[in-house]
């Protein structure tokens, strides 16, 4: 027996996030409904997205294009590199605060029980990058969890070997918090009084 | 300035019910980082289903054939016909009992002052098929709102001037609530003990 159109289009919808069988019901019928125009164009947005979107080769932030618009802009200072955990860490501190340096953007943290070392974050990368010279802060910005901490303090030791200076973000930010669920206000405050690791 | 195939669909996503800005870009990210061929299937399933869905001509349900297979079935008892305002109600009922009757669904309710009348529900086709004299019971199961109960009493005046027994789910459903939501126990309940509309 073949599952219909409906039925196929509720099971797909359970892949987003924090969609059960419920709300992808309530989506579908919504869509059919009342937006069909939106969903061909969520169709078509997903169909380019998936495809063409892969990493940028400077900061392995998700870029359309080999270099991302951020890393071959002329108009960030070059001198300031930001290390976050993910896209979404990255997005939030570009929207909160009046950050002009560039971005590093590990996909991870350190995590030696799920396999995931300074090899799979790209730390060789970022090593070699720190040896060019042309930074001079790395703001480690990982999240304030126990892997996240870890992480901060192996690339401050990162840092330190070659004569760049870490930092990280001021307490303000809640301990054991996710950093993309901040609000602007605290998050900014925090990435204005950020302190050299000491 | 363009914006990024990321943007978009972020964009894109916020079509969907309950979903804002910060929902939006979690769902992004997400398909993003781990579920790319989930994505596209996503991408393949809603554009199947914007333009292929259309309506059974017979009960008004959503249908990617003129007519649904619950009408085409000889298997279903076409002598009790339940009337639903929506698609979603119409699967609650079909999940949460085991009616095994026909359905009508108005996409709708009566609501003058929204300019839906009788014909905008499709109520002429409903009174015709009512004189066909194959419906026996027309079950009522309308959402207990003030419009949901307005259209249920104009639906018993249907049935009764063409000698069909009108009958609405028994006590059980929550007052003000909607039908969609009802769990499975309550809604099966409500269901079996329906009453015949004095
Ligand atoms: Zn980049
Ligand atoms: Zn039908």
């Amino acid at each position: 027996m073949t599952t219909s159109l409906l039925e196929q289009l509720i099971d797909a919808l359970r892949v987003l996030p924090g969609v059960g069988q419920k709300s992808a019901q309530r989506m579908a019928y919504h869509l059919l409904e009342r937006q069909r125009e939106g969903g061909k164009r969520l169709s078509g947005a997903l169909a380019e997205a998936m495809e063409r979107i892969g990493h940028c080769e400077r900061c392995r932030d998700f870029s359309e294009t080999d270099v991302c618009p951020t890393c071959a802009s002329s108009a960030r200072d070059a001198h300031l590199l930001c290390v976050v955990e993910s896209p979404a860490d990255r997005l939030a501190i570009e929207q909160a605060t009046g950050f002009r340096g560039l971005y590093y953007v590990l996909q991870g943290r350190l995590s030696p029980l799920d396999g995931i070392g300074p090899r799979e974050l790209g730390l060789d990368r970022l090593a070699q990058r720190l040896e060019e010279g042309e930074v001079q802060e790395l703001i480690v910005a990982t999240n304030p969890t126990v892997e996240g901490e870890a992480t901060a303090h192996y690339l401050a030791q990162l840092a330190r070997a070659r004569s760049v200076h870490p930092s990280r973000l001021a307490h303000g930010v809640p301990l054991g918090g996710e950093l993309e669920y901040v609000d602007r206000g605290t998050l900014s405050h925090a990435f204005g009084s950020r302190s050299e690791i000491p």
